[in-house]
């Protein structure tokens, strides 16, 4: 057996260059990896837009169930859907990682592949970071920037009272994914939306150049504390249907027998990277246009009110509690 | 005695909004913190720098040696000075702090305090990051934004054989305050430079402006190594005279009887955050007139060689051999 080679093995220096030659410099960069900061061209009338995303080993993802290449692309996606969820064409990212001693070059190799496969899916850039040693967690800090013309750009406080409320693809099976890990399942429908969900660049793009989302978020922590967040910025409510939320074929079998709050907290539970935004009343046949050119799905769940406060009805007409106020780190 | 407040009172949207208020808006932003990106607008003819730096308790900062004021000063430094290093006027930054459940608020108010007093003295917004919880350690990432013309900008790889090579200020001070932190001491000069260095933002962008640098880095990882990455990328080599390096009053006071060799491992032990830069032969007299109108001492301390390789030589002329190849993470 030979011993897995580790960083003290190759060094930071060599780090650094098993990352730089993998990644490819690519359009407006003008200074990429190894100065002391990056510099990209500025695009003419368009505005930069800037996220940043920290993933902690035992909070945000845990090496027993996600592999590193999977770690990886998840780790830039969620700063993609945060971008798209602005309608932000994305550019170029800095990559910064905390690593400690014990850590295999290979998994590192990893995770390095997993995120620059999703940057080339993307046509991002590396164009630089950090590297330094931690001493018990990996922490994976991205930073991506992109750009869009500024009257394009779809904020959370731009909902209007009558507008529709309408998510793409499916809710809930990141959750159940992350439930089935936790149970020993490795594999699946559900367990691979889990560890690597798809950021919904394109049509988040696609709306905001369109000029169809008057208000847009990514949910991150779960569609009521996501819808919760364009509200309280638009300063109204919203009245969603909980049986037109899309859920897939995938989640509806797995949760055939479940009881209703279970499903709801699985339904809420976060982590999809799905766009949630709002529209005008009578645009909803554009919306799914445009989204289906793109070969996503969207769904209608809802419309925006002048009360505010999120009420979520059943077929029955009546109002069932939200079973979750939203994620917060710290409570 | 009143408990300390903790994050589990406050919760996360309270820690984001307690760093939100005392963050001012300036110029150029279109969306400060609050949705899923920052927005700022891009400079015409200027291109766009960013730099981002992660500080890791344990690794890079200890609680029981750093006030959470100074800590946050130096965390924003840090960055400052990668992007002085390259003339780039500093803009924008994203703050991710990765918390323990157990840190008291004060520390992160007092730790943001110390960040946005810097932020505030070098005119740069807080413009959006990421919080999260950490199981053990806090860690502080910071990605700046800045812009210089491109012809301005000054790269690691420009210096020419002949060159002669300069450092703003004095150096070893931090390297000592370090050791005498670990001693125990707790206060004076030299403790104050490792603590709070400042970084040399008006010079780096003075230099670049008037383009007398031909290849310029920040001092983090110490005098050789740092020069080094200039040689390495100039593909040329440096002749250094020890005895023209400069040292504080304070610093020649606390090494009086110390071993040359002790001498220089603190003066080769970097977190000087002083520029060191070449020039072209001849210019010294501007330098030292440029940096004089902004109340800094430069010293010029050898030249570049076109012989690969760092030589530093004693009084007697004859070669020292370097102390340290460099700060490497991971060894």
């Amino acid at each position: 057996m030979t011993a897995k080679r580790g960083l003290k093995d190759i060094g930071e220096f060599g780090l650094i260059s098993r990352i730089a030659a993998q990644a490819v410099e690519g359009p407006g960069v003008l200074i990429g990896i190894g100065d002391d900061a990056a510099a990209v061209y500025s695009t003419q009338r368009r505005v930069s837009l800037i996220t940043t995303d920290m993933l902690v080993e035992g909070v945000h993802f845990d090496l027993s169930f996600s592999d590193p290449f999977s770690l990886g692309k998840k780790s830039l996606s969620v700063n993609l859907s945060d971008l798209a969820a602005m309608g932000g064409e994305p550019r170029h990212f800095l990559l910064s990682l905390a690593i400690p001693p014990v850590t295999a070059v290979d998994i590192l190799d990893e995770v390095t592949r997993g995120i620059l496969l999703r940057a080339a899916e993307h046509g991002v850039n590396l164009i630089g970071g950090d590297t330094c040693s931690s001493p018990d967690r990996l922490v994976i800090s991205i930073t991506l920037m992109g750009d869009q013309l500024p009257e394009r750009i779809v904020r959370r406080n731009g909902a209007r009272n009558g507008d529709l409320v309408c998510v793409t693809g499916a809710i809930g099976d990141s959750a159940l994914g992350l439930k089935q890990l936790k149970e020993g399942i490795r594999a699946g429908y559900a367990v691979e939306r889990h560890l690597d969900p798809t950021p919904r660049v394109r049509e988040g793009v696609a709306l905001a150049e369109a000029g169809l989302a008057t208000a847009m978020i990514d949910i991150s922590d779960g569609l009521p504390s996501d819808l919760g967040h364009i509200l309280d910025m638009s300063a109204l409510g919203a009245r969603i249907r909980f049986y037109d939320l899309p859920l897939s074929q995938f989640f509806r079998e797995h949760t055939a027998g479940a009881s209703p709050d279970s499903v709801l907290r699985l339904v809420a539970g976060g982590e999809d990277y799905e766009l949630l935004f709002t529209i005008p009343p009578g645009k909803f046949h554009d919306v799914r246009g445009l989204m289906e050119s793109l070969g996503t799905s969207v769904t209608e769940i809802g419309e925006i009110t002048a009360e505010p406060g999120l009420v979520i009805i059943n077929a029955g007409g009546e109002a069932i509690t939200p079973p979750l106020s939203g994620y917060d780190h710290f409570a």
